[in-house]
This record gives C-alpha cells, sequence and structure tokens, in this order.
C-alpha cells in the first residue's frame, strides 16, 4: 500500500486537501494517480458533489398471476407509512425511502431502498427487507416467497439498474485545468485528452457491447481505494461503471468523473482492522457527524482519486508508447 | 485470508483436492464456500475444463475514411505471418493468435489476440500491440495512432465483447450432487435451487439490465481468490460476468458455473510477494509444466472455487431468514 | 393483411373475442399466430392486464457544473405543480406525472412522464417538454439547452431505461394451457416448451449480449400488428423488448408474456387510414371510453396476441425440422 | 409512401444519384430525409462502403458435460470441408463461411454463418442449420436436439452479437459537408452538430443503458426503407443498432453512419409484390449482377437515406422548437 497525493478536493463533504491510501499490486497506479492529484491541485483541486445516496436490495415473490402481483403492489403503496415502521422497529440506523417494482408473468421483484447512515449497509438492508419480507407474508399469506435477493438490488453484477434507480452514493467530481498545466503535468493537449475520451470511452466501450459505462480504468483506483479502506472490494464490478465527461472550455480542459454506485461505509465488516482504520482516519471520515456524512466523505474522496487516475492515464495513452514506457520504468525500479 | 476446502477437482488441468486461499473482508465467505467444497466433494468432485485461452489489446487508429480502414484490415489479414513475426522477435513467451476488427466511420478498432504463456499478459500485450502499431504506421504511414487501448479489449470493464469473442481463460466447472447430499450439506432440494437460479440469476439479472451474466456471487469469490493468489483484482469486472446452469437430472441436482474471462496468472505483477507465493505452491500452481498449464491450472481451481461459493450461497437462498441468520453467526463469533 | 384469431382475452380492459390484423410480409406469421390463438381460446382465454401507462421525453439540459445542476433539480422537485400548470396551459389531453433526473458531469438529463390519453403520444410529450424548457429557460437563464431529447426518453432504442422506468403500456398476458391441449393443438409438451423457454429465450439471449429481453420473435407479431392498427412501427424496437416466463403447473403449462414498452394509440398519425380505422373498429378500440382506455384496450391485445405467436413457435422449435416444414408448406401454397 | 432525394451515392456498389422510396406513417420523415439528401448532394455525395456481408442462424444442442461439447467442436473445426458439403448439396445459393461456438455448462450454441446471396436469407440459413443439425446428430448421436435457433444468432433482438460477429450487410456511409451548405441547408454549425452528437447520442444512449447504439432516428428511416422495399421490417430490431460518428474536419462537418446488421434481399419474400418490384427496380436493384451484389448496393442506399434523415434530424435539434415546429407544419398541412 502507499498513498498519493495529496489530493486537494472543494465542496460540501470534503474541502481538505487529502492523502489516498491506494492498495494494490499494480504499482504504475500510485505514480499515475499521483501526477493526476498534483495536476488538479495546481489547477485549484477538484469539486465533488454527492447526487444521491441510498442502499438497496430487492426480494423475489411470486403471486398465483400478475394481477395478485399488481394488488400486492397498490396495497403496499399505500401502507408505505407501516413498512418504514417495520423497517424502523429492527434497527435505529436503517430507514425505509422508497420501493420499486417490477413484474415478469406472476413474478414480483420489489426493490427496496434505504438510508444506511456511515454503513455501506449490505447487511442492514438484508435484514430490513427480511423484517418486509416476514411482513409481507403475514399480511398476505397467497405470496410466495422465493429469494431474499432477486438480483435486482443489483449487488456487484454488470447492469443498469443501479446507475438508474441508483445504489450506493452518486458522487461526480470535477476540474478545469488550464491548457498550460495539461502541457507541463500531463504532456498533452486539452484537445487531444478530449478526443481520446470521445473514440475510447464513449465509442470504444458502445463497440465492446459496455453497459452504462465510458471509462478508461476506473476499475483499478477504485479496487485500491476499497481494499485500502476496509471496503468490499467485489462492489466494484458496478462501481466501475461510470463516465468520464470532458469538453474544451476556452482553451483548457473540462474533465470529470461521474460514479453513481460508489458502494463505501466507515463501519462495518472491514473497519475494524487496524490499518483501515488508520486510513479512514487519515482521510477525516471517523469524525462526529451526522450518520451518513462520514461515508458521503469518503465517497466523495473515492470519486476525487478516481479523477486522479483517469486523467493520468488518457494523457498517456494521447502519446504512442508511453503507457509502455511507464510500465517498464516501474517494473524495472 | 483463510483456506477453505479441500475442494475436489477432476479434469485435465486438475485432478486434485486443494485448499483454497480467499482473502477477503466479508468472512462469511469462508463458512460459505467451504460448505460448497465438502458437497461436491462428496459428491465425487467437480469436473473443470479451459474451453479456450487468450489474452487480448485492441489499439484505435484512424483512417482518412472508411474504404482506407477497411484496405488496411485486408492488407492485414494477408500479411498475419509477418505481425507474428514483428511480436515474436519482441517477445519469446507472447504469440499472436489471430485480430478481430471493428469499423466506427473512419476509426479502426483492431483487437489483437495473443497466447500469454503463464502471465495475466496485460503488459504483454501492451508492448505486444505497441510493436504493432509500429511496424503498422512504417508501412502505413496514412494511418493515424489514437491509443494503445481503445476499450474494445476489453479490460475491467462490463460488456459483451470479451465472453463472445474471448478474453483470459474460458474455464467450465460442473458438478452432480445426489439429492440426498443437496439435504444433508445444503438442507434444501435440487428444484428448489433450480428454481431459484431461474427466478434469480436469469430473469432476476436480465430485469436489471444486466449483461451477459447469471449469477448471485461470482464477483465475491472471485475477488477473494485473486487476492490471494496476487492477481490483478480489478478483472473481476469481467470476470464476474459468468453463467450459472442447473439442471434436474433423475431426482439429481446437475450445477455448473461458465466464466468465460478468468484472468490469472503465476508470473507477473504481484506474484514475488511471499505469502502469494506460499498460495501458488500450495495450489500446485508453481510446477514446472508446458508454458500456460500453471495458468490454466489456476484458472480452473478459481472456478471450482466459484461453484462452491455460488452452490453454498443460492441454497441459503432458497430459504427465507437463512441468508441472515448465517451472517448475524458469523459476525457474533 | 389478414386476421387471426379469434383470441379470447380476460381481464379488465378486454373480455372479448377479437380477430386480429396481421399486416406482415411474413405470411407463416398467420397460421402460427392462429394456432395460438385456437390453444389459448380453448384454454379458457388469455389474461391481460396493464401494469402502468405513461409516455416519456427526456431533454438535455447543460449547466456550469454538476452542484448547478444538482441546485436546479431540487428546485423542480419543488415545482412540479408549476410544471403540471406549465403542460396543462397548453393541452388538455397532456398531464405531467412525474420527471426522473440524471447527471454526467454537467450535463442534465430530465426524462419528464406524461398521460397521454388514447394517443401514444410521441408528439404531445415533445411539445410539453418544449414548453417545460422553454419555462426553465425564463427562470434559470443559466441553464443552456442542449437537445429536446437527450436520448433518454428513450425512442426506439435498444436500452435498460425503459423497462425500468416505464415508456408506454406494460401489459402482462398469461395462460395456463392444459397439458392435452399441449399435445393436441402444440404437438408438444409442457416441460419442453418450458425447456426450449429457459435454454433459448433465458440463456441463449443472454449470451448473445441482450439486454432486457427474453423471447424467441415477439418483434415479428407486434410490427404486423403495429402496421395493421396504423401505429409507429419503428417503436417495435424497445416494444419487442420483453420476456416470456414459463412454468409447469401441476401437468399444465403456464405461459405468459410481458411487455413492458407497448406504445400504442387509437388517436393520431396513422389512425386516419381507412383499413386502420376499420380495424381499430373492429378491435373495439374506437368506443366512447375514459380518455386512455381505447389505447390500454388495443395494448392488451397486441400483447395477447404476441403471446399467441410466441407460444406457437416455441412450440414448433421444440421439433427438430418443424420450422422449416412449415415454411416450406406455407410458400409453396 | 413518397420518394425523396435525389440521395446521391458514390462507392463500388453505387455511383449514382436514386430517389429513396420510404414507407410510413410518420409523415415529417420525408422533408427531414430530403433535406439531408439535398445537403449531402450538393456536397458531392455519400460514400458508401460494404464492410461485411453474411447471414447467421445458430442452433442449440446439448452434450452431456462440457467437455464433450469441447470435443465436438473440435471435431467440425476439422471437419469444415465437410459441413460445406452439406450445406451445398441441399442449396446452391448458401455457402457455409464458419461458425462460432458458445459453451454454457454442458449446453452448446453453435452459430453459422453463410452467404446467401440476393436473399436475405432467414429462410436459407434456417434450411442449412437444419441440415447440419441431421448431420451431426448421425455422426455424434450422443449430442441432443434443443432448438434450431438458440437465440444466439440473434434474429430482431436487442443484442451486442450481431454488431460484433456480423449478421447481414454492415455498412458505413460518409459525407463532408461544407460549413457553409450546413448552414444554408441545415439551419446550424459543424460545431453544434458534433456536439449534439456527442451528448445526446454518445452520452445519452449510454445513460439509457444502451447496447451497441449511438444514434437518433435510424429506426425511422430504416423501417420505412424496408417496408418499401419489401423486406422482414422486424430486423429493424438489431438493423437501428449502428452508430453516429461526426467530427469537425477544417471547419466542415465529417459525418458518417455505420451500420453493422443491415439485413435485406432483393429476392424472397415480399419481393413478389408489384410495388416492391417497382421499388426495386428504381433503385436499380434487379440488375443481372453477381449473386448478392444487388443485395449489397440495396444495403448501401439503406446506409445513405439513414444518414440523410438522421443528419437532418440532429440539425434539427440543435434548435429549441424547431422539431416541434417542423411537425406541427407537416400535420397542418
Amino acid at each position: 500500500m502507499q498513498s498519493v497525493g495529496p489530493v486537494k478536493i472543494i465542496g460540501p463533504e470534503v474541502n481538505d486537501e487529502v492523502m489516498v491510501p491506494l492498495a494494490t499490486y499494480e504499482q504504475p497506479l500510485w505514480p499515475s494517480t499521483h501526477r493526476g492529484a498534483r495536476v488538479t491541485a495546481v489547477s485549484g483541486g477538484i469539486h465533488g458533489v454527492v447526487i444521491d445516496d441510498r442502499m438497496t436490495r430487492s426480494v423475489l415473490l411470486e403471486a398465483s398471476d400478475a394481477s395478485e402481483a399488481l394488488r400486492l403492489v397498490s396495497e403496499l403503496k399505500r401502507k408505505k407509512d407501516e413498512m418504514e415502521n417495520v423497517v424502523g422497529r429492527h434497527s435505529r440506523f436503517t430507514h425505509l425511502l422508497d420501493f420499486h417494482a417490477q413484474f415478469v408473468g406472476n413474478l414480483l421483484y420489489l426493490r427496496f431502498e434505504f438510508k444506511t447512515g456511515d454503513a455501506a449497509g449490505h447487511n442492514m438492508v438484508t435484514a430490513a427487507a427480511d423484517q418486509l419480507i416476514t411482513w409481507i407474508q403475514q399480511a398476505y399469506p397467497e405470496v410466495k416467497y422465493i429469494s431474499i435477493s432477486g438480483n435486482y438490488c443489483t449487488d456487484k453484477k454488470a447492469s443498469a439498474v443501479n446507475g438508474i434507480l441508483g445504489r450506493g452514493k452518486n458522487v461526480i467530481a470535477e476540474v478545469t485545468i488550464p491548457q498550460k498545466w495539461v502541457a507541463r503535468y500531463l504532456k498533452s493537449t486539452p484537445e487531444r485528452i478530449v478526443e481520446l475520451h470521445i473514440k475510447k470511452n464513449l465509442i470504444g466501450t458502445m463497440l465492446a457491447g459496455g453497459i452504462r459505462t465510458a471509462n478508461a480504468h476506473f476499475a483499478n483506483v477504485l479496487l485500491a481505494f476499497y481494499v485500502a479502506t476496509g471496503q468490499d472490494g467485489a462492489n466494484i464490478v458496478e462501481g466501475s461503471q461510470g463516465f468520464v465527461h470532458a469538453e474544451i472550455r476556452d482553451v483548457d480542459l473540462y474533465f470529470s468523473v461521474t460514479i453513481p454506485n460508489i458502494i463505501v461505509g466507515t463501519v462495518g465488516n472491514g473497519k475494524e482492522i487496524p490499518f483501515v482504520q488508520d486510513n479512514l482516519k487519515t482521510l477525516g471520515c471517523f469524525e462526529k457527524r451526522e450518520p451518513g456524512q462520514n461515508a458521503r466523505r469518503l465517497a466523495v474522496i473515492a470519486a476525487a482519486s478516481v479523477l486522479c487516475g483517469e486523467l493520468s492515464l488518457l494523457a498517456a495513452q494521447t502519446h504512442q508508447g508511453e503507457l509502455m514506457a511507464a510500465h517498464v520504468k516501474m517494473e524495472r525500479s
């Protein structure tokens, strides 16, 4: 593990310079992300904003036919308060926000959305969904349990639903980098970076049959960050489905990453490990704050770090041979 | 990290019982995967077979128009031998197998496929692609370099191309479990497991807008296995896109996992770390074998481990409340 | 054009036997769909239910940064009543139901959802979205217009959003067919039809990189129905993204189609053509009813017709050689 | 039906000005596509090139386990000549080009690729696949027939496989339009059209969970063209999955459409209808040519027409209010 930065971040959740810990076997990730941190810091820092925050679990039930499933959903919509109480009775930190239904014949997929405070919330939403199923089955014994998770949640799968309906923290990080700093630090031009992003991240990913994703390597930085901060690393599957958006502004480079499904927490599994605790403290995510604020701060730092790594790699790929040279240099040292 | 098993595996690459190391913050993964190991072992073991093995890199070039791009591809098809030589001159272990082209207007995405021996091969294919671009540009100076990677490779993205054209090791692991062992070890029935798989993994994932994937949690086991064996863990993004296929055979349960994109190596980045070396040795993947055989053995073990974890979780989800109870029990102990 | 049936339908929107007009160059579609009509009628008829009904248009706006976009959306959520009035002032039949926002960097995609009465509503939602943009720009001049349609609507594209958030009529049609009628009319068994559906529609489509779709040929029947009833046929692109769900019930066959995006109307473009008017009249969709009821009736008939065609083709494919023989026979006659 | 144009096309398959027949209920399509025809003609015409041409059918077989399926595929690869003969014995016009295999557990999906001359080839490939299954089952009686079509073909489904492996004619049409003609005919600028394409077609479609598609309304023009020329219109489902690629060249607009799956023929179902024959004759697709040349000519004309319609609509959407105004004007006249 190595820390890179400082990454300078501006916004309601983070207004700070932070050293970002990245745990990875792929060592070129460190200097590359560090370069991104430097160029964004001299450019005034990365603006980070949390668009949304919720955690989900979809249960799978079966009615005798579609009409019965539809009736059930209509009733549940009227009983949302009661459902909130069912959840609240069992957990102080889990709050039912809303639910969404999908029907396939007589099958019913109910996707519950919760607030889970500073926890990533996998287990909290499973427990809450469990309570909701028990309550539904008492009130509607004709409905059959099929699964506590119907894969419409969806956890750790490449899909479209999480981006559209939300799961985890939806974070946008953005920066405008003066042309001269693109030249000096990134050895490139705003035009070449924008062009590469369009032809590689947008068109290339589309060609590959990519789903709701347009980036070069969000997954790399995200996994290194997740491992270093005690997160469930397998959530990079959906976490890495995100968008770069880059444009020329005047002659400068506007560069942003939108990561709709960052699933992180500052409490829960993995957070009790000493080096994880150290990292979370260093990142300022162990402070006394409103429930959820530490986790959102962590998510913004994750997104800013991803931005640094993405920008640096794209800049490198605008030159033939540079990517390979960087790897060779790193591995020989 | 903890080892689970032994996992009993049968087939050309592995004919052995192996203890499988899993590094994860999610501790319930260990007993769950272990349960899968036990029930498959008493059922005679898991059959594993490697369907395909190749590593890819797609470069992105630009012609003046589509006709010029088409002419270039026609010429390259005739010069495949020469291209093989270009690759062979720079690396003893990298062999060009084939290439595939995609056209978008005047843009040309060339997806090169290589053998990379026992390495996962990320850097080897980048180096080889670099050589090929240099050679192409000397022969066809009218063609413009855009990127060493056009995201049609595709590395660590949720897409369809890797499953269709192949990237990494395509492995199938399968087992038939007698009804009585399903009852005794998994506390379920073949019928309920098959039903759950269809309604959750197939229909549920489809509903979620999933792309080429039908499983409950391949990502969890795969990441734990990758971290324990020094792999580039971010490759679980495409690695976890795989298929369960389950059926009733007579009264017993046929259960299989098909994982088309396992990207693992026994040499390269991360493999020099002592605990990784220990794990690879224990798994029997540090033997003197034909190049590629150790890596393929590792891939089969990965797939068999994923099968164990998947089977166990699905069985648990056939009962209301069991998943949550297992988590609670684990976390209290 | 030829009419097939009668198709017997049961439910709140249709409780009737209807002759279904299908306009197609693919003549085997007629006897095939007719066979499905016969077997479902003797089995007691097809149950049809409308799960949802709305039409959408997504506008594309640009803020200076993500925070500004987020602020705008927060304000719009508070001003929903005012937005409803903006829409209501310009059209008696268009009602704003809700809206959904997606953010990419500083880009903002607002997906408005409307009721459009008996019209499919393409133009009504465009007009309403136009009014809403004008109103937004007056109130928030800092926001820049990019497009009246940001492809997040989404109209006539293969995607996931319409199925998840809804566009058009979401209809489920279902039937239970006694084993003996499956044998007599379809020359097959419930088991073989269910098996084929799983291996072809679910697994095969997943393998193909299919997105939110699991059927054999919804597109064929839907297009023929759309052309015969004056619909915008290009809407089969998303309309054909739907799900078969089939199971054994006792020894009989439960067979259903779920079609979330049927976009049809009984007024508007194409409906003034005499043969279209005749067809809509025959289908009972020109009656005096509450706004929207005629269109929903039409959607249920569409779904029931798709069920007939799907069931018949699947049954045919359970036998080697039958599909080809049917084509040969038809084309020689 | 109305004809628009003339559309001026340059290239090996078409070197001509053609009036393009479009059959649609959506009348604004005519003047809009006509505008595209005019501006491309004054700009020197549209260059059209066929990248690939093949038709496919995927059969679905079942082995006892994955190893047996793998052995079968290895044998088939060695017996390709024999398989070509099996196909050739039954049809003069169907030629087996290649095949591709996918494995899921013990399931085997074989996707056969054929040349089918001037026919779209749906029935020809079904007949050929039928013969191949019969031949396989005689040689390998242990293999079980599941379906003549395993949905991996894939016919009329929104997926990724057809674009990646090819199905139908892969056609690129491109044009460079001087800035002044963009201003005069399209009332827009190259910059605004490129910007709109990126933000709407690329980013917007990605957001929607779109799969391998980036365009505004390929489906509209394609369906109108298919109906007017006697094609199987339901093939617009995959046919409309295509890419716009647009860039500024100097100050002018480079604009292209890449449509990888145009499935059209000049013989077969629907082509015997008098008005279809007239249309095909007018388009010059009833000439004495090498088998396949008439169909490829038709495909290039289809792509050029799609380009005209796409360019015109995008230009219209660069102005707020213009799209709606055009519809209103058209519908009042």
